[in-house]
């Protein structure tokens, strides 16, 4: 499974980049997916360690969190260091 | 088909949008593809009218030039500025 071959990945591994976490409920909307959209694609990005999830309650409901590892943000940031690069633009760091 | 669900095809965007043209065996060398796995890729772009193909001959052999449409520059730019948004980066131009 290539991790980038779904523009819906990328999305979720951008979104996760620049956050310390993100509530599952975020990136659902944020991203306009079904529940279960996300959560096979949360599957291919956990089995690949590229995010962690951590069940937590708030209010006395269980509350899903998703954090990027650092593997995760090292290969988000080189695929978009490589897509800025070819197109011409200056690096992100 | 999903256009940007393929990290060869966003690649193969990011190269055209920086540049007048390309060469198809430029292209190829760059990305480490295959002629048919390029080829591949270029039909489904140019379906979606995002590239355009020209066949000239140069040094009396057949050469290939491939270039990005504005169509195809306004998608680019577009996955490209949601990615770096969602991010938290800046857009570029």
């Amino acid at each position: 499974m290539k991790i980038f071959n779904s523009e819906t990945r990328v999305k979720i591994l951008a979104l996760l980049y620049g956050r310390e976490f993100c509530d599952f409920n975020y990136i659902r909307e944020k991203l306009n997916l079904t529940s279960g959209n996300l959560e096979h694609h949360l599957n291919i990005l956990k089995k690949a360690d590229l995010i962690e999830e951590k069940k937590t309650f708030y209010n006395n409901r269980i509350r899903t969190i998703i954090k990027i590892t650092d593997k995760g943000k090292e290969e988000f940031k080189k695929f978009l260091n490589e897509i800025i690069y070819l197109s011409g633009e200056k690096n992100v760091n």
